[in-house]
């Protein structure tokens, strides 16, 4: 018996959780969890199930093909570890929070490398017997640095996502292509307040009384991707910027490994440069 | 054309999705929306869906019971202002929230009554034209008073709730099988923690943190039963038991109201001493 | 015997809380509580006190004058009532709130007027025998308008604070100078994101998973005011703009009430575009 | 120079706080940050300051002690590293959060050693270079346990706290008293709600809608020790008790780390079963 996880978008019309359900049920399978949402404004459907049964991936998706409209999206997705690379630059929380989870084993991933323009991550990561690439920007211009970094994930497989935990450095359209939809970022601010450099001198200058922390894809527009996860801490006026800065790390760790939670679990659709989450 | 929200729950078993989009369907019915959830430890199938279509209430609900197993609960819900009569005793936050809300007219109900053991809230409810019932307690025993409610209630017809809006006396089961699953209350506290009474003072003796209030169907036993919302607010050492007792309110009339909008809107299963909300 | 709250600041230097709590210690004032926080970036020195004793306030307020340097703005008041203005457009509940906190007794305020451009809440305000004014800007100049406004304030002795709870109107710079450092406000998005018109439509097309309000003090540039209290409410992607607004007013309300406590304890320092709250 | 932070609490009486900062006048200390508190219930007072100066740590101390009366506690801090050892059982996440925090250099302590009944987390505290030390309870009377980890921590001199990173074992009053006021611990709930064992299952069995974390000192009573911090995460009728401890782990990291930063940054007094916290 297997579990699959199927995932489906389509332009909405009448019928559509019927078309599902029946072909589940015509085909033995025991649904163990269903969750829809219809996007009345741009009238699209999507529906995440998890379902039991004897059947394999290519009849199941064949079946649902069969039925459902033209317009329809169809995943079907046999859980299982997901392959992600990280990328950071100097700051050791976001990356730490990871390596424990992985190293607890709740994580649905296993970790192919840590790729960083720096060193200095390099004696945590080897702790963990996972690859620790520097490519230094040193000396380079942006699209070379970015090119040696291409070259060096060309080496790992099948890449299902790369989390950028920390990673300080713009990325340019043509790495974003090559990674649609697959760029998990943390930006240390609520986003879309203080986007762009430095967020936290930006929140102690305007005085705010609460930061926040924004986990999103990346797209080609610096810090405005699909929003996944937001959180928040309030702060008074005695937070300095360094001090919002320490305190915004624990929600940009927390933001950061939510999203990467709900993306090793196939939880997330992404429509309209926003996120539907079940 | 009509608007419907079906409520099903009934014991688990395959197809159950199947069954009700399948009856969606070939009554030409629209899903607006839909939402299941199953209780694996209880086997239990949770349903709510809100479905447009040309199509009379009492055919909706026998073609569900027509191909529902025998265990399913089926409700068809004509959605409409609910009648609701409140209790307080002496506090007016939680009062005057829902005053206020009902004057906005974001509230699906009519407050038929409100009913306390004191009149001192009188001169607020009558400034909105709600007829105000004081049913004093002074020199009663308790069934005796109970008793006196209870004939001032038997005035209103279809009574959908009761909503105890900070009614300080303890109710008694005669009374509360008599509005089965349609008492709504709030307990100041973060329950379990600090049953029983005064828990801010409770809270405070203890060293607490975080204070609390938590609204929940009333059940035989005191403050246990099955809660709907839950709400917190942070404090500190500064907190004397009456300020947090003050900041207390704002979370229990938070709690209060967004549980009257759930109940209002159709939103919540009972079941094993719990709520599945949707 | 008086109760005085003390707030003073000045350029930070050695020795402040030791002048200060000499001039008390001298008097025979007991502190009851005491705040000080020193601005190091701006190297200024901020400190509330609330003392009891047998002195006048002016003889206090001369003695620790006496002390302290030059730079310092020293306040000794005496708690009682402050008299505010509300101004509101069409919505209810930031104004509901505040007069169900006024009616229970627990605003330390006086409410003299509620001053509307539209008459659609003049019913809910007359219940509180509180004066209701239209002052509408059909046909009329920005100019014109807030003149009329300015007119029928001048009406009202000794303001202390003008509460906008959902005035929908911008204000010019002339109004603002009239009542510098008075004016407090609620932004309906958590400032500095979605400054300007529909913030909530803003958040939805922006796809955030948390929507905020923000109360503030008003200056010349619109939504760029001292911030003074800030929530946050989290959303997902069944929110469409109009769900988020009604969530939103939760937040509003919250914030406004907060801040205006705040202000009405003399709680609030106003410095560098900023608040320091004690 | 030296900067020294000093705690004082003494019985409350007129002119406390002229008499501390007349000290710091005099002897020509800045003052950098002060914070005071008056337990009224109690009369009991709090102060900890932050002070920068030339002057022995000694002379400090006796200035005060002559100026204060005889009920005054005073502490004058010179800030070092504190040394801390950790108790663990079989979880992984609040070490590991702790183990990154101090592997970043960001907290002010030396972890001496982890100790723990089992040695299954050995792999993850030897990456880090820290003595781990397998002190299994097998075979054992609680008592003969514990005298083995107390002679095990008789290695290490000058503990200041032992850090209880879910180690799932009760302490004897015995072992509590050898460390008074030294033992953090995190409990798995929102204390006071759910005492004692598994709180997850408590809490899934009773329908609650937020779980909580809760790190406090521990004294002679399980589970009753001085509150520090505590954290909540909102949940839903989808959680079943595993997936409430799953989330519930990332509220016990969150407030182990807070608690045992503020505990060596020396901002908590115990004072009456509770915490007062600068």
């Amino acid at each position: 018996m297997n579990r699959y996880r199927v995932l489906i978008d389509a332009n909405d019309e009448k019928g559509l959780v019927h078309k599902v359900s029946t072909v589940f049920y015509n085909n033995g399978l025991n649904i163990l969890s269903n969750s829809e949402f219809v996007d009345k404004e741009n009238d699209k459907f999507f529906m995440r199930s998890v379902v039991d049964g004897d059947i394999e991936l290519d009849i199941l998706k064949k079946s649902l093909l069969d039925v459902l409209p033209k317009s329809a999206t169809i995943q079907v997705i046999l859980p299982k570890k997901k392959n992600i690379v990280l990328m950071v630059t100097k700051e050791m929380h976001a990356l730490g929070d990871i390596l424990i989870r992985h190293e607890s084993g709740e994580l649905e991933a296993n970790i192919l490398a840590v790729i960083s323009n720096y060193d200095k991550l390099e004696s945590l990561v080897s702790k963990f017997n996972i690859p620790y690439v520097t490519v230094s920007h040193e000396g380079l211009e942006r699209t070379e640095h970015e090119d040696k970094i291409l070259e060096c994930l060309s080496n790992y497989k099948d890449i299902d996502y790369i989390v950028l935990a920390k990673y300080m450095r713009i990325l340019t359209p043509k790495f974003i292509e090559a990674y649609n939809d697959k760029i998990i970022n943390i930006h240390h601010s609520f986003l879309p307040a203080f986007i762009g450099a430095n967020p936290y001198k930006q929140a102690y200058e305007r005085g705010v009384k609460i930061i926040g922390a924004t986990s999103h894809f990346v797209n080609n527009n610096l810090d405005e991707g699909p929003i996944i996860e937001q959180e928040i801490i309030h702060v008074n006026h005695s937070y300095g910027w360094r001090d919002m800065q320490k305190s915004g790390r624990d929600a940009e760790k927390m933001v950061l490994s939510r999203a990467l939670k709900l993306a090793l679990e196939d939880r997330i659709f992404v429509y309209a440069n926003k996120t539907v989450i079940f």
